[in-house]
């Protein structure tokens, strides 16, 4: 099996290292990703710059490893465009430090990634570890391995990818796997405005998540209840169910139609 | 009505210009965009550093504006947290340099804007202009206004926005308005690659799209037919089609579940 990993924390990322080392068991192993952090990245693209690429070196020498100095999509694109010299069989993005969950997939770099993947018609994971600190790496690296191994034997429709969350606890405290809907994602005291020494204000973006509950088949509450989520995400975002009551409107310009 | 205009070309670019003295017409309008061009930012928002804001003085003195060192998310973010002293009825991402059709939405800060005014529940619309050269704003701000009138009186479904892209001709040339979906964009020669003065390659995003043929129902189509294309966008991108199928896999996590 061929397989290209990439995230957006960062390619000296704890959560990639202990990922790709564990994908070597499945088979072949590419690493390319962002030279520094680009969370919250969403899927930015770099088209007013051009793209640098640096080879990096892993502890295992089989892992052929780049660097780029853009967006997870950006290296996706790049890897598969000119860098790689076969087309992946599965993609996998992470592991995320932090979760990706509900609403807050659209800023993920971690998930456009995916996106990114699926778009080129490969089938696509997007991993992450629903905390920020002590995250346990290990435990998600190796349910990624096996979800992966799943997923190339399963295949996934066109268009679509998986978006998974592991709680970071320990294995044996796991309840279990969940197969979930994105749910929504209330964030208050979004800004955190600050005056600098100079008297002038800044804002950070900040904030806390209003946690709602609910049942387990979405995807914060199944983790919350240290679940696996697994999310199956499609990248069609025309709203169909609302074509037909546009047609009802009367939408005319002026003199013309 | 109370009307919020952003933008990814940042606000000094024509397009916003002739939006927001347009929409005088329907009410009060506020401008918070990005202080230059920030294409292709996707769903990006600034989390590693702080942002900052500039008050912009526009010609009509009736227009409030502020410059942020931040993508289009961040604008609409800040508007509504922090410097408006209302909430937007409507708002208005636009008008774009450029078409913004297809899987490309996903890379677009124009429709990103527009899809986190939806995460506020306010109804939104992107409006670009199908061209990079001798763009027709006028025309397209003019279209866009009255849509939005009719935006503002019809409401949209929750999660929901439009997504429009006027055609560059003069308006005698436009053939109508078809409500469409996003078709498929399929780009060739995406990175053109080049050695600098230093013997050091560097790769610029660019290629081309291989234009498809099809019905007037899709944007692309519409567009290239001197049709207005309006379609509907939504902002769950849970694949629930998949759902059920994934249940029937067998996803072991080795000794556990």
């Amino acid at each position: 099996m061929r397989i290209l990993v990439t995230n957006d924390d960062g390619i000296f990322a704890d959560g990639i290292r202990i990922l790709a080392q564990d994908l070597l068991n499945l088979g072949e192993v590419r690493v390319v990703a962002p030279d520094r952090e680009r969370s919250a990245t969403g899927h930015a693209i770099t088209v007013l710059r051009p793209l640098r690429i640096e080879s990096v070196k892993f502890p295992d020498s089989r892992i052929r490893a780049w660097a780029v100095d853009g967006t997870p999509s950006d290296c996706v694109k790049l890897a598969i465009e000119d860098l790689l010299e076969w087309k992946p069989d599965v993609l996998v993005s992470g592991i995320n430090r932090g979760p990706n969950l509900g609403t807050d997939v659209l800023y993920s770099g971690t998930v456009s990634a995916a996106i990114e993947g699926a778009i080129y018609e490969i089938p696509s994971v997007a991993i992450s570890v629903a905390a920020f600190e002590n995250c346990n790496y290990p435990v998600a690296a190796e349910f990624g391995k096996q979800l992966v191994s799943i997923v190339a034997k399963m295949g996934l429709p066109p268009k679509t990818l998986l978006n998974v969350n592991v709680p970071s606890v320990e294995r044996r405290d796991l309840a279990g796997v969940s197969i979930t809907r994105l749910g929504a994602r209330v964030w208050k005291d979004v800004f955190d405005r600050r005056v600098d020494p100079r008297g002038r204000a800044y804002y950070w973006m900040a904030g806390s998540v209003e946690e709602s509950d609910g049942d387990l088949d979405i995807d914060s509450v199944a983790v919350r209840h240290n679940m696996i989520s697994i999310t199956p995400i499609h990248l069609d975002l025309t709203g169909y169910d609302l074509i037909d009551q546009l047609k009802t409107w009367d939408i005319k310009f002026g003199d013309g139609f």
